[in-house]
Formats: C-alpha cells, structure tokens, sequence
C-alpha cells in the first residue's frame, strides 16, 4: 500500500537524485513497489542490493508498465530518448514527474518525444545534491526540509501536480512552484554559474605550468570554494547546453561587474573595492543567517 | 623561558592570525611574555582577558620595547605605519616577521618605513585563515600542519630566518621558503583569484532585482562556493591593492579561459565543455586526495 495513492513507482535515473528519491520513499514507507530503470544493467543490481529499488529493467517503456509514477531523474541529455520511450507505454493516469536542473529544455524535450504536453506531467526539481554522483553516494535524508520547484504549465492537472507535490512534502521536502522562465534564471544565477566558475577556474589552474605547487598551496577557502568542480561533467555539460540562454545572460551580467571590479582594482581604487566586497559579505552573511533559521533548504 | 630562545614577542595585530599565533605559542608553553598591539584598546582588554596576550600597548614603539621577536600581523594597509613607528624603536638583535599575504607589498612598506631591509626581518606568510577575524576567532590549532611560506631576501640574515623557521616549526606549521614573486603569484592564483570571484559574484547576485528569490533558492553548493565572501572586505582590499599586479594577471588569465568556455557553451559545443569540467574535475579530486594525505596544509 502506498500513502501517495500509487502503489507502483518507476524511477528512470537511479542515481543520487533518483536513489535518494527511492530511499525517501522506502523510508517513509510510501510505496509498495519502486522499479528501477537504467542503461547501466550493473548499477541497478547494485541498486536493487542497496534496497534503493524492488525490481528494474533496462527498458524503459517495460519498467513504466503498472506505474502510477514515473521519476525521469536521468542526466538532461537522456531525457528526450526517455520520454519517447515512455510516451506510448504509459499506464492510462499514470503521472509522470522529473527532476532535471533546466525546466524549459525538459519541457521541449517531452513535447518533441511525446507530440504535446502530456496534462500528468509536472515539470519538477530537487534543490539537493552533492558532488558526488551514482547510487551509492545516495541517501534518504537528501531532501529532508529541501526545497523543491514544481513548473506547472496552465495544461497541466490539478490532480498530477497534487499528487507530485504531496509525494516529495511526504518525503521531508518544502515544495514551491514557480514559472519555468524564472526558475531557469533563479538556477543559472544560484547554481549554474556557480558551477562554470568553479570549473573554469580549476580548469584555467591546472593548464597552468605552476600547477603542482599552485594546488600544493592552496587552502580551505580554495578547498570550499572549488567543492562543485568535483560534480559530474557530464550532468553538468547537460546543463549548461540545456540552459544556455539563462546561464549566459547570468555569465554577461557577472562578467560586467566583474571587469568592473577588476577595473577598480587596476585603479587601486580602494573605496569601491570595499564597497563591493561588503555588499558581498552583508548578502552573503544574511544569506547563511537565513539558513540556519530554515536548515536544509 | 622560551624554547626558541626569545623571552618576550611582541604580536602587532592581534586579530584571527596574529591571535591564533600567540595562542599557539601559549599553548606550546614557547614563550615567557607576550606583548600584544593594535589600534583598539577593547579588542586588546579582550585578547588579555581571553589569556591570548599577557600584555598590551596601543603604542608599536612601546610594544617592541625589549622584545626578541616581533610579528606583525596587522591588514597589509597598516603595515608601512607600523614599521614607521618600530623601526627606531627595535631592540638591537631582535627579529621582526609579519603575516601579510603579498609579500612584495610588505617588502616595499618595509624599505619604505626603514630605508632598508633589515638583515633581522623575515617576510612571511601562513596559509591559513578562516572567514571570520578578530581574536575571538583565534584558535591555537589554527597553523596545526597548515604551511608557513617565508620569502627571505639575499640580505636576510640566517640565524634570523631560522628563529622564524623554529618558531613556526614548533607551532605545529610546515615551512617552507620561496621567492617573493612567486609566492605573490601562487597566492595570486590560489587564494586572491578565489575570493575576487566569490565576492564579485555574491555582490553581482545581490545587486540584481530577483535578489531575494535567488538567495532563497541557493543550495548548499552556494553555501560553500560563496564561504570566502564573508571574508573581512578591509583585509581583502588591502591584498587586491597590494598583490594587484599578480592578481590581475591571474584575472585576466582566468577571464580568457572562460570567454572559450563561455563560447563552448554559447556554439553548444558539449565535447569541449565536458573537457574543461573533466579537467577541473580531475585536478580537483587529485587535489583533496593529496590533502587527504597531508591533512591541515
């Protein structure tokens, strides 16, 4: 018996979101059945011996068969081959729901596989992660008072997007909705280029001849502040190709401020210096004190 | 007494480095007397009363009156004043070091205050720090295995270099020496470069309309990627002012890098983005492996 009123659920991605999904799942004893789906035959195995999922099949469109779910939470670039695998499988009322990082490519993705905008699908993501990827760096706190963005479109069901909301609110996480549009800005800025920075700058370091006694000096600072190159290339190289248009309009703005301050600092212009830096550490410290008010998310 | 054969130090600046480094003196019971200076008589009542200092003057040429070592540990903008006022007023024989992150700055505030280099000055610099300053931040494990780079000069007198060396040895720190441009520009790259960009993106961030949704909306990734850009906006301006020519030609080799990646991104271009994230990727997992093995460095 399932609280969320689906007794079979197939998770397509069993990775740290999609695992971490699952164990949620279990965790709250949710669901009758999790099915896995995956390319990799050996990573469900190792799936379905952690307890993450109850059965898998590499095929997509056998694994939705009797789901009342469907959790598309594979790499972006998997998405569009995934739901025109599914598109004809799915059970009649099943809900389908994602979990992927740009929600106006995932939304074009289902209507070029699908031929529309299947009303039980609700475009969702998880505002969770580490840099770690794979099942086994999954875990069912992941979510825990996470927040959650649902990018419902004017044709999508009241029940789906109920159901989907109720689902990961059951799994610890504080769900919003928000236009797709403005997600996909909010996420360039927060997170997607964040992660170019890091890699880019890890990157633009490691060519350079110095490079072992660069890293051989480097600190805790350099240490936090370099944690998100050590995410997946290629969940991020999705990324970034999928939201392109948001995340270089964010990429434009910071470089602006950024010649701006490099200017300044050419200039030894101290007085604007200090005033970016403390605009910086005035955000940056209301940013952690309203944290710790509402941990997790 | 005092291990390293120094009866009383003189700290100038007793804030998160300066205060952690006479704490760790106390700690390793090293010397008999420690003289604390700075400019604000409360922040020096609470050093005393905290036990980090056992003395304290506002007045530099007072502090240094008969003390064997002097570190000094003040904002690199401090320094040239600093050296001004116990330049005349040094013991004969007593060794002064400091803890600036620039060294060629530092180097220039010295000659500039002295008329020379003195044969008993150390540049020096230990990497390590955290986001917050003040001594109530100060902590005696604060260089535990952390590295201590010195820059001696050809005029440098050896015996003092040694004291320096020992006394940072016995702290618990790694020392090891380096050429002032290259340390500049190692910093430059590692730790200046960094904290340019947290705190330029958390400002550029915090000035645009969506500021609260976006704040609202950043992930634990963002919580450690920004971490640095609560760092003290005076000490850090003092760095980008004092270390600017290495730091700007950090800048604009980090600024051509991500204009490619920027490009990549824009021609959608996935093989050569999935090559600069697996290259960060790589050199950063190498780089905290290597920590691993030599933790607190």
């Amino acid at each position: 018996m399932c609280a969320a009123a689906v007794d079979k659920i197939c998770v397509i991605g069993v990775g740290l979101i999609g695992g971490s999904f699952a164990r949620a799942l279990k965790r709250g004893a949710l669901c009758g059945h999790i099915v896995g789906c995956g390319r990799s035959e050996q990573s469900l195995r190792r799936a379905l011996e952690l307890g993450v999922i109850d059965s898998y099949s590499t095929r997509p469109a056998e694994a939705v068969a009797g789901a009342g779910l469907v959790m598309v939470a594979t790499p972006l670039g998997a998405m569009r081959e995934v739901f025109s695998a599914i598109c004809p499988a799915l059970d009649a009322g099943a809900v389908v729901t994602d979990a992927g990082s740009a929600k106006a490519a995932v939304i074009e993705a289902v209507v070029q596989a699908c031929g529309r905008l299947p009303a039980n699908f609700v475009p969702g993501h998880p505002i969770a992660g580490t840099e770690n990827s794979g099942v086994e760096a999954s875990f069912a706190e992941l979510f825990d008072r996470h927040r959650v963005i649902l990018t419902p479109l004017p044709q999508t069901s009241p029940d789906a997007l109920a159901l989907v909301r109720g689902l990961w609110q059951q799994i610890g996480a504080e769900v919003t909705t928000m236009d797709v549009d403005e997600h996909d800005q909010v996420l360039a800025a927060t997170s997607h280029l964040p992660h170019v920075l890091a890699f880019a700058l890890v990157a633009s370091l490691a060519h350079r001849s110095e490079r072992q006694k660069i890293f051989d000096y480097a600190a805790g600072g350099f240490r936090d502040f370099t944690r998100i190159a050590s995410s997946d290339p290629r969940m991020w190289r999705d990324i970034c190709v999928d939201n392109s248009r948001a995340l270089l309009d964010a990429l434009r703005e910071f470089r602006a401020d950024l010649d701006q301050l490099a200017a300044a600092i050419e200039a030894r212009d101290g007085d604007r210096i200090i005033e970016v830096f403390s605009a910086a550490k005035q955000a940056r410290d209301q940013f952690v004190a309203d944290k710790r008010k509402r941990p997790g998310s």
